[in-house]
C-alpha cells in the first residue's frame, strides 16, 4: 500500500498566496500528508488556517521553534513527527527556520530567496551539505518540463557554445505605485524582504532559470536598480549587463512597473549553432531555432527527452501550469527523500547561495555606478 | 476542521488515463478524500490499483454492482460509505454503473459521453431528475475559467445576436493508422466504445464546447463521417454543418487522423456585435473582437466576470491548464453536493443527452448522404 | 537598355481599389509602363483617372472596344500599340472584354473571376487555347513565395497521400448590413457581380488556394449558401464539404460577416506524412507539422526552394506583403510575353474555369438543399 | 497630367541590395522618375547597371562630382536636370556626396548612417538647415503605419509619462564568422563603414526607433560592444543601458550574431498607463496593453489615426511591408519637395545627429569599460 510523506508547513496562513500553492502541488501526486504546521505566528490565525487546511489541532503550532522541537521528538520516538517541512515564511526568516529543522533531522523545501544575505546563505549551504538531508529551493520555473528539456538541450551541445543570454522578468502589479497590502505587504518592507525589492522578488527568478539553462554563471556584472513608485523603499526595478567567462555576453532586466505584464519570464539563449527561447506564460512550448533553420516549436508531449518527460502528467496538448511546474519540484523531492534517484536537476542550497551572490553583486554595482563586478570575488 | 467528501470511482485502474486525471482533479482543491473503488473488473488488478492510490483493501471492489451496493448499506447504517462516485470506465458500462450508483442515493461523476444510445441517455437523465441527487458529465472544456466567461459575455447580450459558429477538435492519435493498444484501445471497439469513434471521443467535445458558450444548439445538422484508418471499425473524421434557428449558420469538424494537431480544439463564435475564439491549448485567453474595434486578448487573471474568477486559483501570467479546468468540475461537484451555490454552469446530463443526440444525428445523416436532420425530431 | 512592355488597362477608374493595386504591381519591378487605358466608361471620368495616371490623352479612351481596335490597329502598323492588357472591370465585362483584346492579338491579365458563368470561362479558355497568347488570371494569393513553396513541397511529395483540406476565407466589411457604395458598390448587384456574392468574391479565392497548392480538386460538394444582411441579393456567407478522389475529405467556408476578420485566408492541408499551414495576414511563413514532430515555422527567406526564391525581392525578415504578391503574377506574366520560362505556375485561365465550375456546383447544391454534386458531370 | 520628380542616384550598381530597394520604393507610388545615376565608381559597371535599371546612357555617370555639376548646370539651365538625388553609397562617402548635391540646390534622400563621425553629422545637418533643400534619412522603419501610429499614440499622451524602453535589433547573417563578401563586404571595414559595426548597421535603427516613438532621447548612456566573429575588426554585438531625464529607464541591444534571428527589431515602450509593442518582422500590428486591461492588437488597416492612415495603400489584411514602408519615406519627401505638408515625421538629418551622437556615446562608453556618458556633452 501507498506510504506518503509526513510533511509540516511554516508560515502559509489564511491568505498567503505561496503557502496555497506549495500545498496544492504537495497534492497534486499524493506523495504528501501535510500533518502540522506553524502557519502564523499569532496563535489564532496559526489554528484557523490548520483547521482550514485539515492540520489536527494538536499538531498546529503558534510558534516554530517549538514545532520543530515537538516534531523531531515525535521523529525520534517513532511516533509519526514530520519527514519534510516546507518554509514559506516572508525571507527574513528562512535562514533561522531552516536552520531548526534541519538540526532536527528534518528535510526542507524552502522558498525562494534562501536568506537576505549571502553570508547566512553561504551557512545554510555548509550546514546542507553536512546534514545529508534533502534541501530544496523551489525555484518554479526549474520545474517545467520545457525547461527541463532546454537543460538538456544545452548540455548535449545542441545549442554549440554559448554566445548571448536575454532574460527579462516583467510584471506590473506595482505599476500602479499603491503600497502593498495583506499578505504581499512585506514584500516592500526591508525588514522582512531583505534589501532586495523586485531584485530578490522575481530578479533572481530571471538568474537562476538563465544558469540552469545554460549550466553556467556570467563572471562579471554591471547593474543598475531603479525605484519608480513613490514613497517606496525597494528598488522596483533592475537591468544588469553579464560578461561570461567564454566572452558570451548578456543583459537581464526585471521590473514590477513595467505596465500591462502579468507575469512574463523569457529566457533566450543564442549559441554558435542554435538559439532556445522559452516563455513562462507559455510554459508547454520550447523554440528551438538552429542557425539557418526553421525555427522548430518542440511542445512538452512530443519531446523524447528523459527530463521533459518525467516531468509530466498528461498527454501533448493538454496543458500543464505553474502548479504542475511546482509539483515537480515536490515529486522529485519526494523520490530524493525516499532514496530514489531523478532526472534532471532539483533546485538546492547552492541556487540559494547563487542567488545571494548575484544580489550582493547588483546592490554593490548599483551603489558604483554601476561598475563591472566580478561574482567569484564576492565573499559572504 | 474541514470535512472532505468521501469519494469512490469505478474503473480508472493501472495505467488508464482519465481514470488518473480524475484524481488529480478530485485531489486539487482538498474537497475529496478517494476511500473505495472498483477500478477494474480483473480482482487481481482491482487490489493493485486501489493499493497505488491508497485504497484501503477492504473498499477495493472486483465488482461495481456489489461496491454500490456495500457502499449504499454503509451510508445507510451511518458508517461512512462514500458519498459521490466518479465513473470512468469504457463508454458502454457507464449507464449500468450510474443507474446501480443513483439508486442506492449516491451522487454521480460520470466521464463523457453519458451513454451510447441516446434511449439510454434519456434514461438517465429522467433518473437523474427524479433522483434529487448531483449528477456530473465531465466534459473537462468547461471548467476552464475563460470558457466560462466566454459563455457569460454571450449571455450579457456582448456579442450581439449569434450569426456564425466555427468549432473543431483535431489530433493526429490515430493518424499513423496502427490499432491503439492499451488502456485505449476499448476506444476502437464498437462494442465498448458504442456506435461513434472520433465522433464520440472529441466530436461531442466540440459540440458540447460550442453549446456551452453559445447558450443554444443548432435546428438542423448536415454530416459526414469518415474512416481513413485501414480495418478502423470506427469514424476518424466528421464534418458537419449546422443551421440554428434564428438563421445562424456554422461548422463543426473533428478529427483524430489530422497530421500535426495535438489537442487542437478550437472554438470561434461571431455575433452581430462581436467575435469571441477560444483555444484549447492555450486556454489561459479569449480572443474578443468587437466589429470595428481591435481584438482584446483576454487574461484569465484580468477578467473581471465572476465566474472566471472563482474558476481559478492562482495569479494572472501563471499558466493554469488542463487539470485545473478538471479540478473545476469537481469542486462544482462538491459545492452542490454540500448545499452551495456555484457560479456558472456545470455540465451535467443534461449535456449526456445533448451529446447522444447530436451524435444520433451525425449517424443518421451520414447514412442517408449528409441530408439535414432535426434535431427536436430524434426521439429516443 | 532596359524594354518595358507597353501596357493597357481596362476598368480602374478613380477610387477603384483593384486597379490600382494592379498599377502597384505592374510598377514594382519596372517591367511595364502603362500607356493606354480605358478606365471608365464615362468619357470624363476616363480622361481624368488617365490624367492621374500619366497616360495620355490620346491613348484614353472611354469606349474599351475603340481601345482594342485602335490598339490592334497600332500593334500591326508598327505603331507601339499595347502587348497587354489588365482588365480591371466589375466581372460582368470580363468575357466581352478579354475576348475584344484576344481577338486583336493582345494579351491579357485579368482580374478573377474570370466571367460570370461556366459557359463563358469555358469559351474562354478555348479561345485562350487557340490563341497562343498569355492569358493570365490574377488569383493574388498564388504570388506569394509560400504559397508556391506549399505547392512546390506537396509536388515533392513531403506531405505524403492528401487526407484533409480545410480553407477559409473571412472578412468582416458586409457585417454591418448596409449597403456597400462607391466602387465596391457593384459587388452586390447580380447584373454586375453575377449569381454568386460572396462565394464569387472571396470563395472562389480559397478554393483557388487549396486546388493551387494541393494540385487537386474535389470529385464532389456539397454546400449552403446563406444571406444575413437583410435587403442583400447576394450571399453574404457560403460552407461546403468536399469530397475527393483520393477518399480525402475538406472543409471550404467564406464569410464576409464574419464579424472581426479583416482578410482571413487560411489554408491547412494534412497528408499522411506532414500538415502544412498558411495564413494570408502573415504571407511570410508557412509551416510544416511532421507527423510526430515539431512544427516548423518555415520563412520566406530560409527556404530553399526555387519556386518561392524568384517570388520574392529582399532579405528574410524584412516583410513582403499584397502588393509583392500581385507584382510576382506582373513579372511571371512578363517573363511568359517576353518568351522566358518560369519557375512555378502562374494562374491562368484554367483556373477560370475551375472557379466558375466550383460556383456553379455550389449554387446548385444549395438549390437542392445540399445535395452532393460531382464537379466533372457539371457542363458549362 | 501627372508630373514626376526627375531623381537621380549615387551608389546602388548591379547586386546591391539598397540601391534597389530605394528603386523600388520611388517606384511603388509613381511620383518619381530615375533619370540619372552614378551607380558605381567604374566606369563599365556604372554604364551596366544605369542599362540596366534604365537611364539613358549620357546620364549615367562613373564619377558622382561630375554628376552633381552636369545635373546642377541642367538645373540652372531649364534642361531637367535632377530634382532630388538618393545617396546609397558604403558609409564613408554620405558626407561629401550629400555636400556636392546640396551645393548644386539638390534635394537628397540619403541611406543612413548619415556619416561616420559626429563632425561630419553636425556639419551636414548646419548645412541642410541654410540649404532649404528637402534632406531625408531613410530610417525605414519609421515608415511603417504602425510606427507613425505608436507615436502619435504617445505624443496624445495615451502611454502617460514614460518609464521603460526596451528595443532589440537581432540578426544572425554574421552568425557564422565568414566575412562577408560581395556587394555588403565593405559592412566589415572599418575603412568604408566607419569605426561602428553593428552598431552602425542596426544598433542606430533601433535607437532612432525608440527615439522615433517615445519623442525623446537619454540623457546618459552605458554600454559595452563585443566582436564574436574571429578576425573581423568591427563589433558585432552591442548592449546599452539607458537614462531619461524623467527617470525613466532602458536598455538596448542589437547583434548580427543572434542565432536564429533574421531581422528582429522590436520596441517596447511602458508607461505609467499604458505598453506599446512593435516587432518589424509583423509590421501591421502594433500592440497597446493599458494598466489593468487586455492587450489590444491594433492593425493597419483598424486604426483611425491620421499619421498611420496616410501611410498605407491597402485596406486592413491585405499585408504592407519592408518596401511600402520605404516607399512612405519617398511619398512624403516627394510632397515636401512639392512644398505639400505632410502628416507625421519624416526622419531627416537630424535624426543624422542624433544617430551620430548615439554611435560616438557607446564608443566612448565601452573605451572606458562601460562608465555612464552624457549625450548632451558630447561635442562634435
Amino acid at each position: 500500500m501507498r506510504s506518503r510523506l509526513k510533511l509540516g508547513m511554516v508560515g502559509g496562513g489564511k491568505g498567503a498566496f505561496i503557502g496555497a500553492v506549495h500545498r496544492m502541488a504537495a497534492r497534486l501526486d499524493d506523495r504528501y500528508e501535510l500533518v502540522a504546521g506553524a502557519l502564523s505566528s499569532d496563535a489564532m490565525r496559526a489554528a484557523e488556517g490548520a483547521a482550514e487546511v485539515g492540520i489536527a489541532p494538536e499538531r498546529s503550532y503558534a510558534d516554530w521553534r517549538e514545532m520543530a522541537r515537538r516534531e523531531g521528538d515525535m521523529r525520534r520516538a517513532g511516533l509519526g513527527g514530520i519527514d519534510v517541512v516546507s518554509v514559506v515564511t516572508p525571507n527574513h526568516l528562512h535562514a533561522s527556520v531552516v536552520r531548526a529543522f534541519l538540526a532536527e533531522g528534518i528535510h526542507v523545501i524552502c522558498d525562494k530567496p534562501l536568506t537576505t544575505t549571502l553570508a547566512d546563505s553561504l551557512a545554510l549551504q555548509e550546514l546542507a551539505r553536512h546534514s545529508g538531508l534533502v534541501c530544496v529551493l523551489t525555484h518554479t520555473y526549474t520545474g517545467y518540463p520545457m525547461v527541463r528539456h532546454a537543460r538538456a538541450l544545452v548540455e548535449q551541445g545542441l545549442i554549440g557554445e554559448l554566445r548571448l543570454v536575454q532574460v527579462e522578468y516583467s510584471q506590473d502589479w506595482w505599476a500602479e505605485g499603491q503600497a502593498l497590502t495583506g499578505e504581499g505587504g512585506w514584500r516592500e518592507d526591508p525588514a522582512q524582504a531583505g534589501p532586495a525589492g523586485t531584485l530578490g522578488d522575481v530578479g533572481i527568478h530571471a538568474y537562476q532559470l538563465a544558469s540552469y539553462v545554460t549550466g553556467c554563471e556570467p563572471e562579471e556584472i554591471a547593474a543598475e536598480l531603479h525605484t519608480f513608485g513613490p514613497g517606496r523603499q525597494l528598488d522596483d526595478h533592475v537591468q544588469v549587463m553579464m560578461r561570461y567567462a567564454n566572452g558570451a555576453r548578456g543583459t537581464l532586466w526585471a521590473s514590477q512597473v513595467a505596465t500591462g505584464c502579468e507575469n512574463a519570464l523569457t529566457l533566450r539563449v543564442y549559441g554558435t549553432k542554435a538559439q532556445l527561447r522559452f516563455e513562462q506564460e507559455q510554459p508547454d512550448v520550447l523554440w528551438l531555432t538552429p542557425q539557418g533553420g526553421a525555427a522548430q516549436r518542440l511542445t512538452r508531449g512530443r519531446v523524447s527527452g528523459e527530463a521533459a518527460q518525467q516531468a509530466t502528467r498528461i498527454p501533448a496538448g493538454h496543458p500543464e501550469g505553474y502548479i504542475e511546474a511546482f509539483a515537480q519540484l515536490y515529486r522529485d523531492a519526494a523520490n530524493l527523500i525516499e532514496g530514489r534517484q531523478i532526472i534532471g536537476r532539483l533546485s538546492d542550497f547552492d541556487d540559494g547561495v547563487m542567488g545571494s551572490r548575484f544580489i550582493e553583486a547588483v546592490l554593490q554595482s548599483h551603489r558604483s555606478n554601476t561598475s563591472w563586478v566580478s561574482l567569484e570575488q564576492l565573499s559572504g
